[in-house]
């Protein structure tokens, strides 16, 4: 099968490879499907459903152009580059470190595989417990950012939650500090992070939506010196996470 | 002239015109040349040679490559995406801020245009006078790294020069200290920025290289928390100088 070649190797085409795979267990980031796909794909939508996977709708050509050459049958699917871990899974990991206060990130709106890589790449090097993103309006665990985590997705666990606002009330009532990076927030050299925490870091373009802004308990902001009034999504995400490395060290010797 | 529309408009291909563009003194990346370009070539080699403008040779077809449909001659010349500021302007520059002791970057090695394009965003949100570039062996003001910066190339001064370790002697000479940020320096956290500094910034995979490390008046490390020991060049460098910021506001305060 010459055209199987071409597959990269996170996804998976056509129904019988798709059926599979959900039987399977893996985690995937979503499904494509044809608009006239038509009823074989029936089943595997009502599974995608049932199992909360995303499903993206594209016109037929649309789907070929981004599976040159292979038989999908009008439906494939992006298997993730690791394996997602639950909400409690990861509370219960952060709290249950003998050395350090839970430190958790969570991510609302990226959409640039490239930050989201870079982000897990920071994090792993701060010590972060794992980082937390919303399963719809975001990048996910494709082959992207994985790459440009350079192996950091081995080490650092992510988690997808249906709804970040939700998440934040379950952090809060397990003990967790939520602070927001906010250009109107307060000034981030004066924040104390040596307690439980989770940063969350919105989009370039969007910063963190309104909802989730409200749920943060303290909005804090990174000082800008210049004409230019905000720092690349990766970038701002090692400022905030090396000033909570910075407070909890400050914080022990002190 | 159906082919010109093809060009990006950083490019200058063709024996005139290149020779114009030499003439106009505007700024340029560097020079290709195509190894079979004969004749017609050699007095343009030539005042690049004088005015110092690094030459990338080339096989024909390479050249035919990168500029598909043009008739180059098998010349053609990168225009750089902003001027350059000479390195006693920028110092003087600098030095000059009421508000600010001096506040530079030094970029070793760097290869990557994204990087130098997200330094120099970062590096004018945190208020830094310039950047300093070595004129061999690294990325300059091509149009990737200018979009990246998105728009931080009109306000951040960026100086080439021949020899980072001599510029390091003309910084010192300056009263301007020097720091690079390496794997084995000291504690960050512990360092005093608060006076005129310069901070060095490596690439990702080579680092600083042994000759500029030997000049820095102080080797500065990053804390790695987790089991990856690097961070990408345009984060290491935000957390390196968001530390000048922070030493600085706090010994205002102080």
């Amino acid at each position: 099968m010459p055209f199987d070649q071409q597959i990269p190797d996170n996804i998976v085409a056509g129904r019988n490879a798709v059926s599979e795979l959900l039987r399977s267990g893996r985690d995937i980031e979503y499904l494509m499907v044809a608009q006239n796909a038509g009823g074989a794909a029936v089943p595997i939508l009502k599974t995608c459903r049932q199992k909360g996977i995303v499903v993206k709708e594209m016109p037929r050509q649309k789907l070929d152009a981004k599976l040159p050459g292979i038989n999908h049958q009008g439906i494939a699917a992006v298997v993730s580059a690791a394996e997602y871990i639950s909400l409690s899974d990861l509370i219960e990991r952060a709290k249950s470190d003998p050395d350090n206060p839970p430190f958790l990130v969570l991510l609302d709106n990226l959409e640039d595989p490239h930050n989201l890589g870079a982000i897990i790449r920071t994090g792993e090097a701060a010590g972060i417990h794992g980082i937390i993103i919303p399963k719809r309006r975001s990048v996910g665990l494709g082959g992207i950012a994985a790459k440009v985590a350079s192996g950091a997705v081995e080490y650092v666990p992510v988690c997808r939650v249906p709804n970040l606002a939700a998440t934040i009330d379950t952090l809060k009532e397990n003990g967790i500090w939520v602070f927001g990076a906010d250009m109107d927030g307060d000034a981030l050299f004066q924040t104390d992070f040596s307690g439980p925490c989770a940063i969350v870091i919105g989009s370039e373009g969007k910063g963190i939506s309104r909802l989730v802004k409200e749920k943060c308990d303290l909005l804090v902001s990174i000082p800008m010196r210049g004409r230019i009034n905000s720092l690349n999504a990766s970038v701002a995400a090692g400022v905030m996470l090396y000033s909570v490395v910075r407070s909890r060290e400050q914080n022990r010797k002190g």
